[in-house]
């Protein structure tokens, strides 16, 4: 049960990425970023289906994003059946399952529907999983904020900064991960210009990135993603910083396709690659990125661009939505628990 | 003047990539590639402006291709001026000059005017320059032809192949560089697919090179461009193999941007990177890729896809067509002159 309500608001001034609106009895608002950045739709969703269906076609992404909206919608989907006090847990467990298998990789989904399960097994009350997604919601907006300070000095006067996909306010609850950094930075009164990977096939970058950086007043250019080591080539990178989907053990980490090229680049160069990501990204079960699971989305996505056809009739196409970048490419992990520093399995044992 | 001539034909028959039609006072036939794979247009050119909007907009693309375009069209242009037989090669000059400027980095366009140039020195008559321009484009069909022969037996059985923009007919006066290779592998009866990167911002991948394997029967996927390294990593590329615009003394391969991407991740996967060029894209005057000028296109291709905005209005781009890869991360360079192997500056220099 998905209603569209268009709101006109001027180009900075956009709606909250997510938001609950009402009491327990009240609605997930999710704003579609799919029709960015030029329409601002908020969807209202009173369903655990409609928020499925929101994940699955990115209307709302970005792992922490994700994690906050499953958390929502798991209660939705308990609240919508009124299942006796005594099967709560059990059909939250399948609710919890539908969410899982609506996106594969990003590690913050599974990680806010276990969450909400772990509570409703010490607390068997729909007040309780309201309760807990709303802590989850909480908790991703105060997270960010200490990304960003967490990264900010990182930032130095005159640096060109690249970045990938979107990882700001429309990819959270609150200010991003690598966006955060860079909106602390700013707020540290340090001037400094960014390249936005345009993110293909869905682009991310163009649309949503170079959005928020404009409205943050923060200078920005988009370029197509395959230029990215051609300008780290030629000296035009100082920095690059990414947000993560899936982290191992080991440091190994999981983003947006495209990534894993950037960090490649970067490491030729000897340019520094920051991942910036909450705990929750961190996956504690994975020994190695190569046993993060690598979602291949719908071929459309790659073959038509706006509705309209690309390639000819007949042409097929591959759409892996994620890369893994091995931890031994990565400079440093900005967390909301602090600056990690490789050997990475060891930091990130230690903050455990 | 320009006058369009839409060409009913089939998806797999295409008009030839540029003809010219007629005797000494012809016209020159350019397939707009722009217009594929959807529409078959095809440009008849009289004189030299339209020639040079043709190669300047990509309607007529690819190193050989433009160096036989501009080899016609310094022709176009001298003959429109009709100068006096003792002014001939000084309005050629003039008239090369403003095809050197139409874009920067192919060194064969370069190439084509020198030798129209040099022919006219030897003998000063119009015929004299339109018999050049003949050649050039008669030897460029046998140099792809030479080519796909050389590097054939590159290819085995099974091979996944991958590779970048289109280096096929719709970029030669033949079979191509890259895509010939796989040609005369197929028809070898080699059987093998291939992954071609989509090639933003102008989707030459998606619209060209998916178009001509199509046509030829080779199974073909296109691709992010950004997807290239994490399907590297995961061992789906056996081989990539594309094309150059302009090769220093050294080995280093100026090609269409997020090629050196690519170079990287093969290099970082043991994975056989091999380049695929006439002897016209060697520059004899440059010891090294870092001495090659890089075009940078008009933001507009990147921030509009099919006309439509993508970033928000305000937002800038950056938009380089080329980058540069360095010799030490190439296998092999297949030309009409034979195979190189590194060190490809001795190589280069026995050929001479």
């Amino acid at each position: 049960m998905v209603a569209d309500q268009k709101v006109q608001a001027p180009l900075v001034i956009l709606p909250p990425t997510i938001a609950w609106f009402g009491g327990a009895e009240g609605q997930l608002l999710l704003l579609d970023t799919t029709r960015l950045p030029h329409e601002h739709v908020v969807l209202s969703l009173h369903d655990m289906h409609g928020v499925a269906d929101a994940i699955r076609r990115l209307a709302v992404r970005g792992a922490p994003a994700i994690g906050v909206a499953a958390a929502y919608g798991l209660y939705l989907g308990v609240r919508q059946q009124r299942p006796m006090p005594g099967a709560l847990l059990d059909t939250a467990r399948e609710v919890a399952a539908m969410f899982l298998a609506t996106r594969p990789t990003a590690i913050n989904l599974a990680w806010a529907l276990d969450r909400c399960l772990a509570r409703l097994r010490r607390e068997s009350s729909l007040a309780a999983l309201f309760d807990e997604a709303q802590r989850i919601h909480q908790e991703d907006e105060v997270c960010c904020h200490r990304i960003g300070e967490c990264g900010a000095d990182l930032i130095r006067d005159g640096m060109h900064i690249l970045t990938h996909c979107n990882t700001g306010r429309l990819a959270t609850s609150g200010d991003g991960t690598a966006l955060a950094v860079m909106f602390a930075a700013a707020r540290r009164g340090r001037t400094f210009s960014v390249l936005a990977g345009e993110t293909r096939p869905l682009l991310q970058g163009s649309r949503l990135t170079a959005l928020e950086l404009l409205a943050a007043g923060i200078p920005v250019q988009v370029l197509p993603d395959s230029a990215a080591a051609g300008l780290i080539a030629r000296g035009q990178v100082d920095l690059a910083i990414v947000g993560a989907d899936r982290i191992a053990k080991n440091g190994d980490c999981a983003n947006k396709v495209g990534t894993y090229g950037i960090a490649l680049a970067c490491a030729a160069h000897q340019i520094p690659f920051v991942v910036a990501a909450p705990w929750s990204t961190f996956d504690p079960d994975l020994e190695h990125g190569s046993q993060i699971p690598i979602e291949e989305r719908a071929e459309s996505e790659v073959l038509n661009v706006a509705g309209l056809p690309m390639a000819p009739d007949g042409v097929h196409a591959r759409n892996p939505a994620f890369d893994v970048t091995p931890c031994h490419l990565i400079t440093a992990i900005v967390t909301d628990r602090g600056l990690l520093r490789p050997p990475f399995g060891l930091a990130i044992k230690a903050l455990r």
